[in-house]
């Protein structure tokens, strides 16, 4: 995913898609190109509003997504072909994960420049 | 903090403060201990429910803590060594971050075991 991005100037009430992961450490590049393709279907669905994405060298990540209504969150999960990529995660590329929904309430951002 | 671990075994609804952050790459040392300090600190909060966090090569990071309540929040907002700890992130060791105050409404998980 692309990593080292904010999702900035987003005004609550949003919701946010919390998916936590182990990856197993196979297949890094059958992943990494799911996980690019997977960015790019996102960016295309009604009310997506960006993605953050971290992975350490453990293989522990956390991706979160975020969107305008819950209903954008079901219509992506209803989305064919990230429904064949979620299937490949579990059969190819992660040891266990979390997901969880919720609907983002405040925030705030620092930045030093 | 202790990444590859896992908060699980949540029963919504609960609270999870989404910390997105971009390290400067200075203090490592400092930063590591003042790390694993904070989770300490949280784990002995009031309604604390769990953390998992993620940081990636280039130093963008995912840390989401889970609460009980917004009241917990804000009491571990309060925690006069935690905004100690916070400044410190500001004056040495953070470029940039957003912070994200969530209510998880729903959640699953999968393990290959």
């Amino acid at each position: 995913m692309s990593a080292a991005a904010f999702a900035v100037s987003l005004r609550p009430p949003y919701y946010a898609v919390i998916f936590s992961s182990q990856r197993n450490g196979d297949d890094d590049a059958g992943y990494g190109g799911s996980a690019q393709r997977m960015v790019e279907l996102a960016q295309q669905q009604p009310g997506y509003l960006g993605v953050e994405s971290a992975r350490g060298a453990d293989g522990f990540g956390i991706t979160v997504s975020y969107w305008e209504t819950e209903d954008a969150i079901l219509a992506w999960r209803r989305h064919l072909e990230h429904a064949a990529i979620r299937e490949r995660g579990r059969s190819d590329w992660y040891e266990r994960y979390e997901l969880r929904v919720a609907k983002v309430e405040r925030g705030y951002g620092w930045s030093r420049a």
